[in-house]
């Protein structure tokens, strides 16, 4: 990490990671755009085995130190009540229900989901997003899923570790040597996964509270990486920004704002990496097939997800 | 459809298309075996545009005939009150829940969802979905995702029609005749899909009551033709049977209870398949990968999904 | 109702009857400012059977055209699986959640719940109500309930009709004529019900749809007359306004929109009050102590209640 | 607290204190049939002030370690986006959601929400309680609201502390005390509320998890006392029963267990009552005219509920 960090300087690395009016000045899709039919052709020609991992958390029903807003669900009728009058149907119901946004839920966010002095993506007012829903930057820009070529960087494996230091934010040296040590790199419409060992330290230790005790992800130097590579969507097993951040007034969550408002590029929060490292590892490869399928929730910050890898 | 239909020859047909302690009296999965890896790259080798098509409805979250139950989409914070007092960050939130079983919301049927004489696939009893969830058969078995070939049988485009009506439920002979036409034969692993025309109807008439006016789907005999194919998951932009059922007291809806609890066949219900239609039109191909993914909701009877093939 | 009704003379009515800044600039309590601890007094003086009822309906869960969007009523455990671990303990639980604005729920509306050209009651400005809640005129300024004299006007008995029509809008003169046959006077602080016979039609014919086939309530010249009665509460079995309005243009729930906003008068929607007509038919007696408590939900825009009548 | 509690001896007292088919085999109202008519005309008699003090805490909307489901309250339309289309109306609406049991809402429990053995008051069986809700016992029983005497017992007041500690259980020596020190005495069909000053607890020191920390209450001797005093319904700021119980094995909520169970005493929990204890001391009565009108919610296990003490 080269230099001071600071608000002039986080400010000068968003503007110059800005997409905005790139794909036109009504383009609600940002980084979307980056994934062409012949990317999609890409990744399903990359399927060898024929084999799937889910990247999803089970639906955080429980409450715990990471999870203050539990998801509901709740039976509407179980096998104790199940005939239905008139139907000729004996059958059992249930509703789910969930504020998928913060630490437990895996979700996407979509691109009005974060703003920067009042503006979204592509420089639409925060103010489209009313008590009534999103008139701009929801989700339905992936209406039709996301499907591309995913990467997974998964640098504790790298590091030899078993997970990532909150207080040791990623870095651009370390997404490199990563890519070097698993033989993959990184290329434009590309799904890019940075894994933190967060399962394995919750396996071992239980929750924790990300905001109070940290959670692990990449220092803001990775922003103009990201950039440059032509990301399309990121993920990460924690929420990409490394938490509490490193102290730049302002920017609380620099790798969501740049990514989202700047260029935006959608986020995956919360995914479990721990499955697909162990695939990638025993397959000896670390890209593969990725598919993410956003409920179709007209004018939503975001949906609830299951991203499914194909190696 | 040869013969009468009556109570006695469903219930024959029910055991006969049984595959209870076919793969383990343990077993949760039913139909989902039939997928194999072989399958899975069978499915991504098959991809030739690189074009997604979505079979999702948007989120019914208006009431209306065919929607009692909305779901319900509200915002947490909007654009208005956006800023997380000591974050350093201006962001939107939002809720979704949805009782998603019913004729309005694109979902799957976990095998838990329908019973026959209190029993569920593989013999486990309905008693095993308690209030507080499914202890057996929940989708929980489709938690890293389904993704197989998939295959749109068309019928109405077939008979030169815009939708098939409720009464005419949908033959043997016409799901041939719609393979032959199209060019293409389902094969066990397979994801069927069948069309009745349900989008341009409600596109043409605005929505109706299943129940009360009748949805269209297939006949009962079916069912045989369904197992004897092999066919892993079904499909319909209705609920794959035809409602009202024929008069056969007691078998309400027969397609369900067949393929749920004999076969171990999971359901998508409320599909939208005149987009995916016009794309396999256009691309003389009816058959594409398809990828569904279930929310890891433990317990559940099923999820909302948004069903993608890619082409 | 002597004369024409047009806009102009609407706007006229709301500001004669304003209360804006009776109270003070800062008052978010409105006509509840009239229920004072002697007028407490009275009412609990009132008291002579002890006879308790009932103004509320049963919460309404199931869809109905007078109740597109139903409330949840969910198992959280049942005692089918009730034992709580650890704690030596068999219990049941469940949920309750509810939109209570509309046409089927009882509920209080809070001042905050209607504007007139994007103001609220007392002038503050309806962007107060945010996407996370009222910031200004919300329910809490009944925190500690309210208490008072209700006087029950039983319109169609005194008419000799089941039921009002939703074309014959309540006039003055049929209030005073109530007044008159039932030996009572709606005095300054009192809890004014109005009954138009709902309950009875509801149970005869069924729900009907209020905005497609009407519902019976007041025409807007009562505006003044409960203005000058000094009504602190509204209540009816309807929503007060007779819908659909007559033709003013701009003006669609003329009594919602100078009680709650011009006057500061909470309103009661969706009362029962068939019961409460017959006890008090049978005690001759037409007042009443009567206490509504709404729940203390900060921010919120009313509250689901069940309304007590002690006579 | 005279000699060794064990369960033979817990059991004894269940058993003693039995009400099951004192109000017929069939009565699903248990203690409520100890306020007659003549019983709220008493506690309407006693107004003096006519001053109204609500025992109801905040809709606990926030996450905190007594409040690990916290309730629902969104906005389903603000003041940035009120017009409804069509109406003629600007108007706001709100959502509000909640399972009201736990330690964080104020609430009434229903006879059917704790089970001993598998049976609830007058010897229903918990499976009445379904996945669909409660066909016994349900909150229902109090559809026209519980309007009583109350009375308050004041314990640290009385005692000369703040608050009383967990694990120092309320004993009936100390309730009497409070009695003889406030000039009250308990008298059958009461409403009695026992405060333990959790609320200064927690505006001294924030909230504290009572399963983990401990929550004041009454020891179990108290039950007999409750018993033969005739008290109609039982609240308290805690949630009557002092956790974690003392050690007797399989009765983990001793109070809870034989007063909804045995002797069918609805519960108040989680009442604020600092309020009412200031004003009590003010007025220097420890007695007033008390209301709880649960919502009429049908099968539920109880409600949400605003108690309104008029003094």
């Amino acid at each position: 990490m080269s230099g001071t960090w600071n608000p002039a300087r986080m400010r000068d690395v968003f503007e110059r990671v800005k997409n905005w009016g790139r794909w036109g000045a009504d383009d609600e899709n940002g980084a979307l755009n980056l994934i062409t039919p012949a990317k999609r052709r890409e990744a399903a020609a990359s399927v060898v085995a024929g084999e799937v991992v889910s990247c999803a958390r089970e639906l955080a029903v429980q409450s715990s130190v990471e999870n203050p807003n539990p998801a509901l669900h709740m039976m509407i009728q179980g096998g104790d009540d199940c005939v239905i009058p008139g139907v000729g149907l004996e059958a059992a119901m249930d509703f789910v229900g969930v504020a998928f946004h913060g630490m437990a839920t895996t979700h996407i966010d979509a691109l009005c989901h974060v703003f920067v002095d009042g503006l979204m993506y592509n420089g639409f007012a925060a103010t489209e997003v009313k008590s009534t829903g999103a008139r701009r930057g929801s989700i339905m820009c992936a209406r039709d899923g996301i499907t591309s070529r995913g990467v997974l960087l998964d640098v504790p494996r790298t590091l030899g570790v078993e997970w990532i230091d909150a207080k040791n934010a990623i870095t651009v040296a370390q997404l490199e040597a990563t890519e070097k040590a698993q033989g993959v790199r990184v290329t434009e419409g590309d799904i890019l996964l940075v894994a933190t060992g967060r399962d394995a330290r919750r396996t071992k230790h239980g929750p924790w509270s990300p905001m109070a005790d940290g959670l692990a992800g990449m220092h803001p130097e990775c922003v103009e990486w990201i950039h440059d590579r032509g990301v399309a969507v990121l993920g990460s097993d924690g929420v990409s920004d490394a938490l509490p951040n490193i102290d730049i007034h302002g920017w609380g969550m620099p790798i969501h704002q740049c990514a989202l408002v700047a260029m935006g590029v959608h986020l995956l929060d919360n995914l479990r990496l721990d499955r697909l490292g162990d695939a990638c590892a025993k397959q000896k490869r670390w890209s593969f097939m990725f598919t993410v399928a956003p409920l179709r929730i007209e004018r939503a910050t975001g949906s609830p997800v299951n991203p499914i890898a194909l190696l």
